[in-house]
């Protein structure tokens, strides 16, 4: 799983019918590692992605996020278009908060 | 999910029986990112790929794509060679338009 | 999906039993793009792919490829080990051709 | 698979149920290579993710990590939204220890 | 699918059991292009990954590798996790050898 910052969401009225009733946020990829004393340090990577999200993720709390067919497999409904889906939010006590 | 912007179209005549009747647009990344005041931004990235469209996408929208075996499952047959499709439209006003 | 140029074969005596009577070829990822006049323009990109190909793709031709699962769907056997399938032969006149 | 050194935890007291009591570790992908003399070098590349572990790696080690689908065949329930998991911690004598 | 060439071996002592009796061959991907002449050059490209191998591929031989879901289709388990397999070990001819 990638863990991420919640950045925004999306709205998209026209779309496929499973996918109603679902919220989709914005989410910043960010990369976890640890100084020389083994504090945690948050850095963002890549291109922010859409995940959708049962749990009410909050803006920039970090989430971890799973891809792929397992996104799929958080959901109430398996076999809808969805390939990326927050799956928990992390402790603010993991990196030290 | 990726956003994505619709640049184009491709035609094969030459291809898989199943695929038959699919609109295949092309469309660009983009990645949404806010700037200070919030406001949101839109860039470009990496390189584009063939979405399969079922909802109607016109040139130049910004879309919802999802990808790998989640793609299938927007689509009314599920077991076709298909890793990417337009699965929303998202809304002008997300972009504050 | 992806869209690449046909660029050579590999040829395979050792292989998998299930992959015997699949034709296997070189393909190099090209993105799509359009300059001003909306005229498309085809760009190489990353690194050179492996596709099993049942539509009889040839030499230089751009191709469509599906990746992952769903590069299976297009086979006649679902269960075998192909992650990247050629699914259409791009008609030349997408390129202005 | 890739390989990738444990580097932390990360804790989610707020997430999907079929995730309870799954370790969630930190790790850093590691690329294997070997120098003119044929001796195994470490070394880091990309950015750390988070992996189920059932297997009980400690910070440190090298572990194998499989990814997508495969992530959830090694654990006892296949249906959870789990996209990357330890399968291996890597023997010491692996990189000459 | 990717082409790699062997480099190694890894060994996992402490290890999924669905794992036990598989060989973990690390491959380094390498991309096949041609020159002007139309004569193939192979070049590596991005990180060594672990894939595990039913063939018998050597140290140094080129390898066709399936990755994802594909991957577990050529093993006699399906339901293993195994993100990436050697499916077929390239003919020397290929490379004009």
């Amino acid at each position: 799983m990638i863990l991420a910052r919640v950045i925004g969401n999306v709205w998209s009225t026209r779309k496929e019918e499973s996918l109603r009733g679902l919220k989709f946020l914005v989410v910043q990829p960010v990369t976890l590692t640890y100084d020389e004393a083994g504090l945690p340090k948050l850095m963002e990577f890549g291109n922010s992605l859409v995940a959708a999200d049962q749990i009410g993720a909050g803006e920039d709390e970090i989430v971890m996020v799973a891809s792929g067919s397992s996104a799929r497999q958080g959901l109430s409904n398996h076999n809808i278009p969805v390939d990326a889906t927050i799956v928990g939010i992390i402790d603010k006590e993991t990196f030290g908060a």
